[in-house]
This record gives C-alpha cells, structure tokens and sequence, in this order.
C-alpha cells in the first residue's frame, strides 16, 4: 500500500527521469529517493535469502557452522600490533613511556596479550580437535600453557630481531638511523611477525601462524611461511615478491633482496596419487649468503654453500659450493635503433 | 594580542632553545607550546587556500566537483566484507553463527549488501549518465535492479569459488586443510572479489569493478581486471606479483604461481594516434594449464592449449599447442670462486 | 582462594574434558571457562613481565625510551588522507562538495593538515636534534615554519599530479576515463604520496618522508624512494614489485611497468670498510623513456638515453644511447612433448 503511493510519487516525479543536478539539495533528494526505491525492491530479498539459504548445503559451499569457535583474524591482528609494542617499547602505540614507568606498562601490555593470546590460541587447539573428530582434552589449560611458553621467548625473539635490525643497517646505504629502520622497513615488520609466528608454529599451534604471516604477506608483500627455519641477522631488502617456503633453513647473516624465491621444485606424489606434504621441499642456505633481486631457488636437495653470493635473476635448482659467486651470463640484448 | 603574550613566553622560556629532556611533564610541556605556536602561524592559512583554490582552476587540477555522486572506495571495502561473510558464513564477522540461525543471519547480511550495494551501483549509473551529459534515465530503478540481478547470482559465485578451494588444496601440499586456505590464503581473497567484481563487469556496472579489484590488488599483489574470463577450479600460489589483463580468456583447473604476467604485447591506435581500447589484448589460457612463478605470456592472439605446462621465467609471445612442457634453456651460469 | 575453587569447578566437569559441542549455550560456556582459567594462570605473569624488562637492559633490545617524541604512523597515513582530499577535491573523503563550498572545504582541511603536520614535523625535527645530542634550537618553530612552506608547494605537487593522470590514460587501453585512474589506479596512489614525501625531503625533514613512501609500498607494492628525482608525466602500470632508488634521476613522461627495479649494483665502502651513504648509486633515466615488466637497470653511472625502450625482463648495467630499442634475445625454448 505504502509501496504503492511512493512508486506514484516517484513516477510522477519528471516521469522516472532523474535529471543529474549539481547541487546539494538535489543530492539529498537524490538519497531520499533511492531509500524510497529500496523499499519497492525489498519484497525480492526474501526468496534470494532462501535461495542462497538452500544453495548452502551441497557441496559447492564451504561454510563453519559446524565448529563452535575459530581464530580470528580480527584478533590476530590486534595480537600482532601488542607483540611489536612489547618488542619495540616506546617506538609504536603509546609513545610516553620512560625508563621508570616501563614495567607498568609492559606489564599491562603483556597481560593484555595473555588474554587475547591464550583465548585464540585455545580457539585453534579446539577448532583442532573439532576437525579430527576428537575429544578436547584440557584444551583450554594447553591454550593457556602455550601462551605462557610463548610469552617466556620474548626476550630471545627480540634479540633475534635486533640483529635482524643490525643486519639491515650495515646492508643498506639508503638507511639513514635504527629508527627508520625499525619505523619503516618491510622487512622489518616481516620478520617481527614471521619471528613469532615462527615460535607458535613450531609448539604445534595451528592456523594461528599461517594467519598472522599471511597477515604480514598482505601489508608487506614478503611471504614467509612459519614452518620455515631463518638464523640470525637476516636482512630482506624492499621485499616485494619475497617467497620463502615452508621447509627452508637459512643460517645467519644472510641477506636477500626483492622477488627471490626459495621455492619447492616439484611436489612428490604418493602411489595413491595425493601429495606428500610433509617432506622438506625447499632450498638449504648456509651462513653469510647474499642473494640478489628476483632469483630463484628451487629444490629440497640444493644448498647454497657458505659465503655464496647468487646474482640477480639466477634460476638454481641444484646445488652450489661455498665461497662460489653465481651470474648470469648476461643475456645477448639486441639494440635497435628505432626508425 | 594573546598571541603576542604567548610568544614573549616562548623566548623566554630558555631562550627559544627547548632542551630536550626526556620526563612526561616536559612532553606535556612541549605538548602545550605546539598548540601555542601554531596559533602564531594561522594567520598564514588563509593565504595558502586562496591559493590551492584559485590553483583549481586550470587545467592542472582534477576535481570532482561538477558531479553530484560518485561510488565510495570506503563503501566498497565494507561490501566486500559483506559478501565475504555471505560467501562462507561463520568463517568471518560473526562466527557464532550456526545450521538453525544460518537463515537470519544471512537475511541480515544480504538485506544489509542489498542498501549498499543499491547505493553504490545507483552511484555509478548517475555518474556514467553525467560524465557522457546523458540525462539519467531510471538511474535508481536500474540501480536496484542491477544489485537483484547479482545477489541471485550469490549461490554460482560461492559454488565457483568452492572449485578454488579444492583446487588450492589439491595444488598445495603446504596447505593443512580447507580452512587454513579460506582463513589466510591470498588467491582465495583475490578471486573472492575477482569473481564477485567480474559479474558486476558483465552488468555493464562501471568504476566499482575495478576499485574492488584494485582494492584485492592492494592487499594481496594479485592485479585481476574484472574484465578477465576465468573457469573453474583456478589457483593461484603466493600470488604477488600476479597480473592477468583485461581480455584474458583462461580455462577451467589453471594453476598459476606468484610473478605471472598475462598481459598485452603492445597497443593498437587507430589512424588518429589514439590507443584502441576494446580489442582482445591478452593472451588465451585452455583448461589444465599450469604457469610456473614469474613466467610471463603476452598477446591477444597468443593460445597456450591445454594441459601444456609453462616453466618458472618463461617469455612466451606465441601459442604453444596443447600437451607441450615449455621450459626455458637453463641460462649458463658463471662460477667465479672469490679470492 | 577463589582460584582453588575454579580450579576444581574446572576440573569436576566431564573430568577436565571439554567436549566439542555445537550449540551456542555452549560456545557462551566454553568463553566462561576461559576467562575462570585466565586466573589460573595469570600469577606467572609478573615473573614473565620482569623477565622481559630487564632483558631490555642489553643490546640486544631496541627501545626508544630516552627520546621524548617521534612521528606517528597512525598520524602520517591521517595527514596522507588529508593530503589526497586536498589534491583531488571531491573525490575521495567528504563528496558532497561543490564549486560554492570548495573555499570552506579547504580551508578546514587546509587548516587541519597544518596543524596535524606541524606536530609530526616539529616531533621529526626534535627527534633528530636528540639523535645528535645536539641542543634543540626553536624547533617548534622550525616545524611549523617547514609545514607552511610545504602547504605552499601543493599547487605545483596537483600540477604534476595531473600530468602524470594524463599520462596514464594516455598509456593504458584499459583505462576507461580519467575518475577510474584517480579512483583505483595503484601507481597514482604511489605518485600522490611520492610527490608529498619528496617536497618534504627536499625540505631536510627526516623519518617522515620515508614513513610515508612506505606505507605507500605496503598499499600498493610500489617502492619509490623519497630523495629520487621524478619529472612529470610519469606513469607505472599495474607496478607490483617496482623499486626505485634513492639516487634515481628520472625524465619527463617515462612510462614504466609492474616488476621494475631501478636499483644500484654494489655498494662501495669507505676505508674503514663502512657503506659510504650519500653517492649516486642508482640509474638515470631521460626523458621518453619506456621500461616493460621486470626488467632491471642498475648502476649510478647507468644512463639510458631519451625515447628508448627497454623491453621486459632486460637486465641492464650500463648506459644505453638515446633512440634505442633494448630486448632480450629470446631465450630458447624447450618444447617437449608430454608422454
């Protein structure tokens, strides 16, 4: 009835035609009219609810209406601003804490991640249990024990992190100061989350590190899974396009630029045909490595010997001996003069 | 007058000179003189907007200014949001969600995508109408009925993107299981928009389309036009880097890794010198294909024929007839052992 | 007391098991238990906080406690919205903007610019004193002296703005009018903050600019080091990957695309074996200049000369005369046959 009068008023309104104005009452009008509109096309909704209710229960659906909780990605991310806070006092978040009052405030931080932390992670253990079919033993005393397994590593993941900090300054002649390293460097950012992730994942805490390393992935474009195993005093230059795969293990002070992949060469099938996922598939780099922009390296079986240092665009699948410096042949360009 | 006293008290205080000491009181101190100092310079202000406005006026400004509405990115990335929660419901937003409540919850979602994506879309006809000076003939009918069309098309789009899914695990042997792919992996999320954007395209919607893809751009590396055709079953690995043009054609269970390029060759103009826009452009993509990182296919008359394999770095400009492995003769290496 | 009592309420239901159970009365559960077992443990958390406190005491930690005031990122991407809103009026931010209203408009964001700017300069400047253990000469002043000098570059910043806005629908088919370019296209994103962030170096404020440029990487993967030099017209397409250094001197109307690095080749060292930091170290690129995808020009003494083309994947360490055309001989394929 309502709909009815309204659809009159606005067919008599310049007969449907909406003369684009400039001005801002026209504006408003322009807004009164679609709230209207919405009305008269209201009454469809509720046959494409049902049809997407319906669609939802073949198998070209994934939804999570089974399991009662889950991580979520919301969360982490507040998680991982806490943990930069901690690593890094007085550089993010409130920027007024001195020398005397820093126990208070690392002590509020740290409960707050206690808190936040333990939940999530207790969310993963039961999504996890859930998953298997499995009964949840204490799943949330284990939530709360791995958080504090986790929160008692953050002196050596810090540590671990400034000689990352170190590593980028004495490797980059564009850094001016610490300070804008650690305010400013991508790489930075992903190795204080792949650092942490790092930890959870290897106290067999699923989903949560993917995610937060994920998370990393998308603000930085440098792409490091948790699984992999990285010493100290890494140093990723501008990081774009940065692929680090899951069974990787780089020693220390080894440094890497934009677009390098260390990547799996092929993925072993087991005789029924699915792939064999826990084998190691990715590159080995020992000490003291320099690998320069966009090179590739690929296989479980190749190891990049101390010292090495791998030129830009290089494609390695097998591997290399220490003290070794790895080129291009640099490609025949041919030079035209243009008309 | 005030001014004047207040800036006898900053050459006072220490003679212009702050020392920078490093208790909160000071901070605060320092606090208070900024806020007194930028009254001294306001004054200035006025001059500067005369400025940047009479600078408006020619043709070095672009200024939204004749146009009464235009689609809002802000709006736009909380749509997505929106349809992402509809698409798997109970992995993201409100995750307690379940089988008896799944029909209200979505109601509400969908009601909810249905004003602001009616909004939105009504938005983008107004501002096609006005840019070509066309008077705008039923924009918000067209606007409301634009959004039905795609809410029906809801249960194809998850049903598409379920084929992703299997595909990711079945590519991946990295992944644990299909809600580590849908929490965190950057593919999942581009095609999520991609798919969703690429209906909106083919409505013949302008500008939303490709800010929703230039937003999944933004936070995963993965550059999709939604003008692109993309079958079932597409996986994309890592991901950064990934461009896949406009007239794209690409099959059903591709597979393609971080870096890619499917992209155009160069640009046609017509007699008057100008770029002809609507030609195919990209290359074609047949079913089964898989394209190894950083490869890069360009051309619109270039076929790559199913089931043909293309290597990592590949530089492909031609077709390749199907069943073919294309590997790229391994450069030579130069071996230099340092002194 | 109470912490012996939850223990045991714990412990006496289902035996410390939680089952898995799908309702939501027992989600609302399982979230109680967790907050009863938070008490549990958080007696370990003061032990935890002072282990991290005092880990903080050696060089292994990187805290900015000594220093009273720094930039805030949060602050810096708030100025970058202010300053897009101000460049590109009625585009982004506050729509409804018209001719009549533009005055007010700006001059409110004008105004909130400067006062939002002066802080973050001022704060860059006293940072940097302190840095030096140098006395803080009327810093405040400084800071906001900098930031109207700033605010007056704005028209000449719109001006190349717009010239390299027409430059990119000038170089791209798939751009469809000059709203889609402003509204979505990545590599004006990462010109609009470039061009700020530059004015800004030039001025000799530290930290700033950097912060700025990179968040603008994280946005868009695009790379663009504030002290490089980039004429007018220039237009990156797509732009995932591209790094342009710090030395970089770049012409009028260069076009380049996704995966360009513009980097330096080594980096030379003082006697004492430390980088030296102020030399030319990355490339020259005059005017007219095209550089396809992933192609790689390196060296301070590197010239490419006007109106050459360097096409994709080319890898570059020398100078390349004016009217040149670059390409790579086409690697060889292999085709093979699959069995």
């Amino acid at each position: 009835m309502l709909l009815t009068v309204l659809t009159v008023q606005i067919n008599n309104s310049e007969k449907g035609v909406i003369n684009m104005t400039k001005t801002s009452s026209e504006q408003k009008r322009c807004s009164i009219l679609n709230s209207m509109v919405d009305n008269i096309y209201r009454p469809e909704i509720p046959g494409i609810v049902d049809l997407v209710v319906n669609s939802c229960s073949d198998r070209g659906c994934f939804d999570h209406l089974e399991a009662a909780v889950i991580p979520s990605r919301e969360a982490l991310i507040e998680i991982i601003d806490l943990i930069k806070d901690i690593l890094f006092p007085g550089y993010f978040g409130d920027q007024t804490v001195d020398k005397n009052t820093l126990p208070y405030h690392l002590g509020n931080e740290i409960t707050e991640l206690f808190s936040k932390l333990s939940e999530q992670i207790t969310n993963s253990i039961i999504h996890e249990c859930n998953r298997h079919d499995e009964e949840c033993t204490e799943c949330i005393d284990r939530g709360h024990e791995e958080t504090l397994r986790f929160l008692k590593k953050i002196p050596e993941i810090r540590s671990m992190l400034a000689s990352d900090i170190i590593a980028t300054y004495e490797g980059d002649p564009a850094a001016k100061n610490y300070d804008e390293i650690i305010f400013s460097y991508p790489g930075i950012f992903a190795m204080t989350v792949y650092r942490s992730a790092h930890e959870l994942h290897k106290q067999g805490i699923s989903i949560i590190p993917r995610i937060m390393t994920e998370y990393a992935h998308s603000v930085v474009g440098i792409d490091i899974h948790p699984g992999a195993n990285i010493g100290k005093g890494f140093f990723i230059d501008h990081g774009t396009g940065v692929v680090i795969g899951e069974t990787c293990e780089i020693g220390d002070n080894v440094r890497i630029y934009q677009g390098v992949t260390l990547g799996s060469l092929s993925f072993p099938k087991d005789e029924t045909g699915k792939l064999i996922r826990d084998k190691k598939r990715h590159p080995t780099i020992e000490n003291d490595v320099v690998i320069y922009s966009n090179a590739t390296i690929l296989g479980g079986d190749t190891v990049i010997g101390a010292r090495t240092v791998i030129g830009g665009n290089v494609w390695i699948t097998k591997s290399v001996p220490p003290d070794t410096k790895v080129v291009i042949e640099e490609p025949r360009l041919i030079f035209k003069e243009k008309k």
